[in-house]
């Protein structure tokens, strides 16, 4: 490659940006698709008509889907907390110990097998320059990268968005079909399709290999259900 | 503090060992006690008889857990994927253009306001020592963190007993009382006081305030189960 760096931002940008807005849809939809399937077919063995399915399986949708939304903010949140807390704690440590902290930077350059006179320039060189000392503390000492403001937010509601996406499709059948079994033959065919193609497309973004992918995503749907199934049909069959 | 060093060794080892755990169990666990929960309130609030609401019920502890399961196993599995995927590209490039890696290096330097002077030595240094030098492409180009083997299993079997036993508490009241709506009640102050008890734990842990996480986390499940409750009732109330 004739551009590395280049090639190279473009990458980390993809990984922190357009993944993490993949991760979410990923994070959603895999359990929108699999839990309300999976719960309808567990009501259908158990023998219920198509209007409780349908309606466990709308409460489940809504609850899912404000449940992950909500837990995906806070935890967005609280990894930006988290991050802010600790960047303040360098920052203290730099300006009240500089030297342990100085001795921080010289080990973990010292654990890449570098001399002291390799990386003591370094060391000197940020004591130097405080702010460029914190991020390279944050970075290379605790591995914390600085959060995106608005991401908190935008993980909610596509996490959300991906979970109600993924619920609607198995729960259609119900919707139009008053017998459940019968409902439930058309879901199951529907939503194992709707895990196929989620599955190969997730794997093309997320690097796993896309027929793998896809027989991965539909194996948890099928082992989801058939376990909802035989519970339910257990209890009351 | 008198060893900054160790003193932070043990806050990064926490970061990355306790700290997947207890996010883990917090994934389990939030959703375990408020989509079932939820959901239970939904079937209640469209009059459905206890037995029904404790089969959906259980049908979704068991799809819930299942799918957040193997979800969590994909999704640590593919970071992992993900890690070694680079680090074998990284290994090639440095093998295959060590100049254009080594002006990388510089370039990371560089961004941390150092000067060639300053820099260089550490750039040659890690030429000298290949492994060293893709450890750190990894974690400083990439902000890859070297993935512990056994994560992936732990990290399934953490979510889905956290999610499980979150799932039981709301559901026991429908399990002993007959009358949905009854139970609702119970389930309500059950569920509630379980909340707020794991929001407060899970502040301890995660660095948040314990009293704003317990609020946040009962105010999660108060929302997604008014939600279900309120579609649940539209529909078939």
């Amino acid at each position: 490659m004739t551009h590395p760096h280049s090639a190279h931002s473009v990458h980390v940008e993809k990984h922190f940006t357009a993944g993490d807005f993949v991760r979410d849809v990923v994070i959603g939809m895999s359990d929108g698709l699999t839990v309300p399937f999976a719960l309808a077919a567990g009501l259908s063995g158990a023998a219920a008509p198509s209007s409780i399915v349908v309606t466990a399986g709308l409460a489940e949708v809504a609850a899912g889907s404000i449940a992950m939304g909500l837990g995906g903010y806070l935890a967005a949140k609280s990894d930006s907390d988290h991050y802010w807390s600790e960047r303040k704690r360098e920052e203290k440590e730099i300006e009240e110990v500089p030297d342990t902290e100085a001795s921080e930077v010289a080990e973990i350059l010292a654990d890449f097998g570098l001399e002291p006179e390799e990386y003591w320039p370094v060391v000197n060189a940020l004591r130097k320059r405080p702010e460029a000392w914190i991020d390279f503390m944050m970075r290379f000492e605790l591995g914390l990268e600085k959060p995106d403001p608005g991401r908190a937010l935008q993980s909610a509601l596509t996490i959300a968005g991906a979970y109600i996406m993924g619920g609607i499709i198995p729960l259609f059948p119900y919707m139009v079909m008053p017998q459940a079994i019968e409902a439930l033959k058309v879901s199951v065919a529907v939503t194992l399709v709707a895990l196929l193609i989620f599955g190969f497309v997730k794997g093309l973004f997320t690097g796993t290999k896309p027929l793998a992918s896809a027989f991965q995503t539909a194996i948890i749907g099928a082992v989801a259900s058939a376990a909802a199934f035989g519970i339910a049909r257990s209890i009351n069959g």
